[in-house]
């Protein structure tokens, strides 16, 4: 059957009213609406002739088999944060439904195609993300970590997937789903106010940006508020404040969209009548080049000691995390932005700042792409998360644009070859 | 008896011993250990021809009386902050008691004097502090407030009052112990830096700090640390900063001896993985001039107007507490300079960032000044504050010579006339 982009609008409507409430979606995975989300969109396969499979991670693969093993990948999750929003993940699986329900009305395609609904991609439950996903790149090397892993009721992690029919001890099995892999595909919503400021709908995506996590302590001397001179003070809030303002210096010179954050401050003692003594700052940095991203926290970490020297205090850093940038694939970003100006006119460059199923598919070596479509004010994980429906449709027909292009590639001997 | 200062030393040592501990003084107002404190001060006092009382508000005072009722207050606080240090309050109260001693040995002074120690100073168990005093002096007007204060084992204010012979609703009567009141002296801990870096032992009073204290909230928008773009940021970190750093310029803008203290931020949402919404700050200022503290408030407010507006936020400010500079008695204040200059050889005038007993005696129209003896490192509410043990002996030398002085000044009709 044709393309209808209008169903995908409908469908994730649909997907609201059964998984929703007032305060928002409630697709927590490893839930019964998870479940019944999950059930919902079996049904849906079940009029196409699809094969489906849930595999030892608990992902669950639709495949339209083709001329050959070789697959082009389409991603998502139709998992989602409590209170969430009604397009993050799911976009991704109902406009891949729609992808492959026009593929299939057309016949056999050369290469077979295959729609994945990652699980647990949130780690809203048990704060894991990219589970399922990284079960199957095989990077998931923290099982041990995850047996310790509880949610708030005190249910253990290995408990909760049993449920669902998932063994901890077996979930790398699930890795033999990308032999076949020669390409992988995610749209996925921007979740960030660049696409809207700019007024198009959608963006090629360049990659998963490095990410530089710590935690910097600044420590002074508490003294009274009213006895102690302004020059006789080490006011360890003086470096903290210094650094926040440094920080956007520090993006500036980086360009390349480079992101520095100061999330939160915690003063201590924090109380009117006392300078502050220690002041504990939590930094996020954040670029796509590594290069950079190196610089960026090279510069931050050389200011705090500057600022630290200045001010009379002491200033000691702590990692919290880091990942590398991940890049996308070259030949199916091209394809991407064809697709995407073939639809809208025009497209946009950019980078993730959050990751995706996607990171953990390119660290597996499957040629990866990522397509967002716009936000609007770029929010995510709330209820009032949104996208314009004209712009899911453009979405839609955008990705089966770069699905038939991914296709015609991987046909012709492109893409990743089967291990 | 002659005055002997290293007996002031030796006492403290002595009363340190009978009401610390290993973490410092325990003296807490309306505790059995303050409650001790008081009989050992009774016992000391009992050697002198002095008449010792207890007020309804829980005043202890000591009256050498002399050739006129009319009264020249030595006054001083036993009470402490719980690991408190050994100086505060009973510096006072100590170097009071010889004072009385010489004075006492050299026959009936020409006027009467006084040794107060007053009753809660700190205000350490149920958060109300300068009780006793501001009984005494007719500022207490919150007794409806008082009678709802509990401690941290919810013992009411009023129940542990009358443990110690003190009726709430009749604290007001202890005014009348300053009808007779011309003049009040207070030796203290400087609780602050200044003298020990001018190296100077001992320095006069001009008066207490008047203050501002107020909480103002900067609002922004929480966005992804990732997807954000550094320029569609609204930052409410960013204006909590700015204005941290701004107060520096205000201070040494409004000059003598200003003090502006962010004395704390929180930030929500306070993660690393978002821009921060919202930063609430605590904000103290401090002036003995009241038009100049009027004018750094000014230039805190109009500053955190403008950095909202520079950085799309909203500012909002609530004040928490306030009080008016309080200005000693120019008369005194040369008097205890000339005492200084006298044991020591040179001076130093300064304000009081901390409130003391004496901003009520001042508030109830005494003439009054204070004198401070150098702290170490500034340092007090811990144990350890600390003084060198020749500049206490000072200290009770250029009491003894102010205490002449005023003696001399209220025999020749000077001072407050008893009303």
């Amino acid at each position: 059957m044709p393309l209808e982009p209008s169903r995908t609008v409908a469908e994730l409507r649909e997907l609201r009213e059964l998984t929703g409430d007032a305060e928002g979606a409630q697709r927590v995975c490893w839930t019964d609406t998870w479940a019944r989300a999950r059930a919902w969109m079996r049904e849906k396969l079940g009029e196409l002739p699809v094969e489906v499979e849930i595999d030892e991670a608990g992902n669950q693969w639709a495949t339209l088999r083709g001329g050959s093993e070789r697959a082009v990948l389409i991603g998502g999750h139709i998992d989602s944060v409590p209170n969430g929003g009604w397009l993050d993940g799911a976009l991704n699986v109902l406009a891949g439904l729609e992808v492959l329900r026009r593929l299939a009305g057309e016949g056999t395609p050369p290469v077979s195609v295959r729609l994945v609904d990652w699980a647990d991609e949130e780690g809203a439950r048990f704060g894991r993300s990219l589970l399922g996903s990284s079960a199957c790149s095989g990077t998931m090397a923290d099982q041990e970590h995850l047996r310790t892993l509880t949610d708030r009721d005190g249910i253990a992690l290995p408990d909760a997937l049993v449920e669902h029919g998932v063994e901890l001890d077996r979930m790398l099995e699930a890795g033999r789903q990308l032999d076949s892999a020669a390409a992988y595909l995610e749209l996925h919503i921007e979740q960030g106010p660049v696409l809207e400021s700019l007024g198009l709908p959608l963006g090629a995506v360049l990659g998963t940006f490095g990410v530089e996590r710590h935690r910097i302590v600044f420590r002074g001397q508490a003294a009274h508020a009213g006895s102690t001179p302004m020059e006789q003070r080490r006011d360890a809030l003086a470096g903290a404040a210094r650094l926040e303002l440094e920080l956007r210096e520090i993006a500036r010179r980086a360009g390349g969209g480079a992101v520095c954050t100061m999330g939160g401050v915690v003063t201590k003692p924090g109380i009117a009548t006392s300078v502050v003594e220690e002041a504990t700052c939590l930094l996020d940095q954040r670029h796509l080049d590594a290069g950079t991203l190196a610089t960026m926290l090279g510069e931050a970490r050389a200011a705090s000691e500057r600022f630290a020297v200045e001010e009379g205090l002491e200033v000691e850093w702590e990692p919290i995390w880091g990942i590398q940038p991940i890049l996308f694939d070259e030949t199916l970003f091209g394809f991407c932005d064809d697709a995407i100006r073939e639809v809208v006119g025009a497209s946009h460059r950019l980078s993730s700042g959050p990751l995706h199923d996607a990171a953990e598919t390119a660290r597996a070596g499957v040629p990866t792409v990522m397509m967002f479509a716009q936000s609007l004010r770029g929010l995510s994980h709330t209820k009032a998360e949104d996208t314009r429906p004209e712009h899911i449709e453009l979405s839609v027909r955008a990705l089966d644009r770069l699905a038939d292009r991914a296709i015609a590639w991987v046909a012709g001997g492109g893409g990743r070859s089967s291990t």
